[in-house]
């Protein structure tokens, strides 16, 4: 479909501000950009050169999930953009902005594994062309950014929508999420943009924002990526540890039991939410029968069966519509822990809020 | 530097979808665009063609502000487009949506007769490409558009500056401009975008939301268009009518006083607003001594002396910042009219609100 060169050509007028000194050493197969303009640049030439372009927005913390999300781009377009930049505005004030894993080195690395696999491909597929890792005098210009709730600032707000669900429990986030959205997509200009079902209300967000605001970019949404077992890949998980992440799955299985009861034609929310909320009980029945240095517990912040479009809670599910059933887990820090075992990053004292969900598809 | 056909060929693309079926009767000079997808295409072309393109959004009710702004963007691009939308949500509830005056056929009329003198520089200057009236179904395609301050849907918030100024008086105003030029930003996607200096407040709230937002159009102002008296052109003056226009003249008289204590070298706020409060409180004294047959009364929400970035009040003026001076008057309903009076659309029984503002510029 189109051909790009493992590495860029002296011939690249993208190359002019690259330290080109030692071409023997190993050089970034894309560019970084940590300011707008250079990379608006770019984004002009590919527009001239009528490339196609995706953008992957990430916070960092890259696993799984990023790289099906990136993949998916790189088969859908010519040239990626992947962001990396840790939002403040999307964390209140007592959230974990602080402890949220920064890893850049390695999510560098898997960015060129990326790349390397995309080669092999031999034009079958696109490629990484470009990492904006903006700074946050570059993301807010004017004003730093605001957490509080009534902060000043530059903000996009999509309510009632952003108040539901995970809103009720963070009630800046989706504020957070859109303004930054608006602002990347302002300057990434990208044909397609990529996002996870796993955050489902944010996909929901920013959705509407396109729809309403008209920001002239396709959004793409790509599947959960899982574990083995089913667990959620999360840039968090790595703060659970062995015992929370076996026990963390609860959220998982009580979301599948939910399906089950959709998938045998069962509507009704009593009947579906009665099938989850059945099973996190009873896990949480066997964790508190277990001694401090054997158990996990969690607290469940909400099990959700809603409407796809307006997240409104739905009493009796719309076959012609299909519902999402969504919910979030806060496992607590570890009581005692055994010798030598498995805390996760920060020892298990890290408390984590997992979220998952799953689509009910229409039944037509 | 360019030249353009002053009617479309048949050859155009974009006659495609116009009503040809008697080529005798005269065409619009433009398109007329009421949604989205038509105009995409337009701008597309015009990229793919080099043009550049010029955007001046109006609420309609042209006069010749908005004819200035129109022609500066056609001296600086090949195409312009000017959208008319009276946009809800920028009126409070209690605020005049219902009395703003909508004048579609003379709006037209001027537009085409703006057409016809650009065509007469022959390539000297753009023209006028094509209106977009969108529907308020388009502008806010998925919740109605809400005025109330804590209404929902999608918007956008500029603070602390959208709260001072005329944000005091009309709290949800900026909050509507910002939204409703956001969407229409993204929309047309103009090289350029153009404003009137009259709306000084506008221009900083518009400047600072590109900025914050990387809107990658470039925003240009044009300066205030006056009457022979130094009235400030505005669409809402049509209900002033002959006493209150009159009058109403008493903002501009009090900004140019303190225009002379700041050209003759003050920088104190006191001496900069002592000059124009003593030009509105001595103009209301020689009214209220009229008779209710010859007077018209008035009331000062505010005359400004404020920082050009932020519009915070200043206490004096930064010489290498400069400093705008605002102010808006609202005049009251007449008490009674004299037989065969123009008292102006709505005779005389609308009250209306002028405002106006000079900008001193900094003294190097």
């Amino acid at each position: 479909m189109f051909r790009w060169a493992r590495t860029f050509s002296t011939a690249s007028p993208f190359l002019k501000n690259a330290s080109m000194a030692s071409p023997s050493l190993r050089q970034h197969s894309f560019q970084v950009f940590r300011d707008v303009s250079p990379l608006r640049q770019l984004r002009r030439q590919l527009l001239l050169d009528k490339k196609t372009l995706g953008f992957v927005p990430t916070m960092g913390a890259l696993h799984e999930g990023h790289l099906a999300l990136i993949r998916q781009a790189a088969a859908e377009n010519t040239d990626v953009v992947v962001s990396i930049y840790v939002n403040p505005t999307q964390f209140g004030v007592n959230e974990d902005l602080s402890s949220y894993p920064r890893t850049w080195d390695s999510d560098v690395a898997k960015l060129e594994q990326l790349n390397d696999e995309f080669a092999r491909l031999e034009g079958e597929t696109g490629r990484i062309t470009a990492i904006l890792a903006p700074t946050s005098k570059v993301m807010y210009p004017t004003l730093p950014p605001s957490s509080e709730i009534d902060g000043d600032g530059s903000f996009v707000t999509i309510t009632p929508i952003s108040r539901k669900l995970e809103g009720e429990c963070r009630p800046v986030f989706f504020r957070g999420v859109a303004t930054v959205c608006m602002k990347l997509f302002n300057i990434v200009q990208a044909d397609r943009a990529y996002f996870g079902q796993k955050d489902v209300q944010q996909t929901v967000v920013i959705k509407r924002m396109v729809q309403d605001f008209y920001v002239d970019t396709e959004i793409k949404i790509g599947e959960t990526v899982r574990e083995h077992d089913g667990l959620a890949m999360s840039s968090r998980n790595v703060y659970l540890g062995n015992r929370r992440r076996a026990v963390g799955l609860v959220l998982y299985n009580a979301l599948k039991a939910a399906e089950s009861e959709y998938n045998s034609g069962k509507m009704a929310r009593s009947d579906i939410l009665g099938a989850a909320n059945s099973v996190a009980s009873r896990v949480l029945s066997e964790q508190q029968a277990l001694s401090p240095t054997e158990r996990a517990l969690y607290e469940v912040d909400y099990i959700s069966l809603a409407d796809p479009d307006t997240l409104d809670e739905v009493k009796s599910i719309d076959p012609a519509k299909g519902a999402i059933i969504s919910g979030a887990v806060k496992m607590a820090p570890l009581e005692e822990s055994k010798p030598g075992e498995d805390c996760g990053l920060g020892d298990g004292q890290v408390s984590v809020r997992l979220i998952d969900n799953l689509i009910f598809k229409p039944r037509a």
